[in-house]
């Protein structure tokens, strides 16, 4: 609360650079999965963290850079937490990666939602994050064997267009909840199987 | 050519507003079609109809207008040039609609990219005509009784992802053209049954 004076100043530089620019992108996790792009300010973020606005803009020079950044370590959650155990059968795996996936959007929902539907005023960054996370569950999923046995052009296609059709659902499921969410990855399942198997035959 | 008096004013003014406007749009097509926002400029346009910057900007106070209304334009031919006849058999009018759906995204195939990426700085609006496109295509084949016995929360769940299905591999396939249109549009109809039938189960 102390506004001046070396402790408040101490308190506030005790994480390391590191330590806090990975606080302040946890908050920015926080506040964007349920607010929108114009909701979230530079000032709250500072309130939140415990440091000066002035400190917060050494870290991300402007709010786009910090959105860029939140969202790049949304991607990389994302990524993380849709990987599964090698060692477990394929459908399991592929069901505990879908389910994942959701739970994932739900937790993000506002920021998942606004991403899919360009509303927060999509630049080049923004859908370079978007489909670079695209591209790597693509080469998730076509390096799986028994989905994949060689990464054909209409494979490659096939899953391309379930990734679509997964975010068209998911982005869908959310607003409106109105069925059941193993339902939902069965469908995901069956569509991933037919596209693909459509694409191998 | 002449930039002034009665003679050239009387040719600049002889289209009434609405086939003026109609033909100010069907430039708008054209020129989107191939080029991206910031290629297309209003002086061109001018040019290309044969009346003054003024003029065009008396139809539409801003690019941003026209592309919206060209936009708008689009996604009104794309909704019916795959109409197809009623009394033919149904796969035959989904097949007919989805040729006509991929000939209608290489015809337009770089401004339906700079939207399906978001690429066009996504506004309201712009976000607002998509979405529309495809709630018409979506109340189309929910329509059908043959895909769609009764519209329930699953069934327009999975003809909604189907949506995105087709538009990720229609934006890929534009980019690529590494596989045939005929086996892109069986992939299509696969998916759309696999993905109805399941709801429908």
């Amino acid at each position: 609360m102390s506004r001046s004076g070396a402790p408040a100043l101490k308190r506030r530089t005790r994480l390391v650079t590191s330590e806090r620019r990975a606080q302040l992108l946890a908050l920015g996790l926080q506040m964007f999965a349920s607010r929108s792009y114009d909701e979230v300010s530079m000032e709250e973020l500072a309130a939140k963290a415990g440091i000066s606005k002035g400190l917060v803009y050494h870290y991300f020079p402007t709010k786009r850079h910090f959105y860029v950044a939140a969202l790049r370590e949304a991607a990389r959650q994302l990524v993380a937490e849709t990987e599964t155990d090698e060692s477990a059968p394929p459908n399991e795996r592929l069901e505990k990666a879908l389910v994942a996936y959701l739970t994932f959007v739900e937790r993000h929902a506002r920021q998942y939602a606004a991403l899919m539907r360009g509303g927060i005023g999509s630049d080049k960054q923004v859908a370079a994050v978007v489909e670079q996370t695209r591209e790597a569950i693509v080469e998730r999923v076509l390096a799986a064997p028994e989905i994949a046995p060689a990464a054909t052009p209409m494979l490659r296609l096939a899953v391309r267009g379930w990734v679509g059709f997964v975010e068209a659902t998911a982005l869908e499921w959310i607003e409106r909840h109105d069925i059941e969410r193993d339902a939902l990855v069965r469908m995901w399942m069956a569509v991933l199987f037919t596209a693909t198997g459509f694409a191998r035959a």
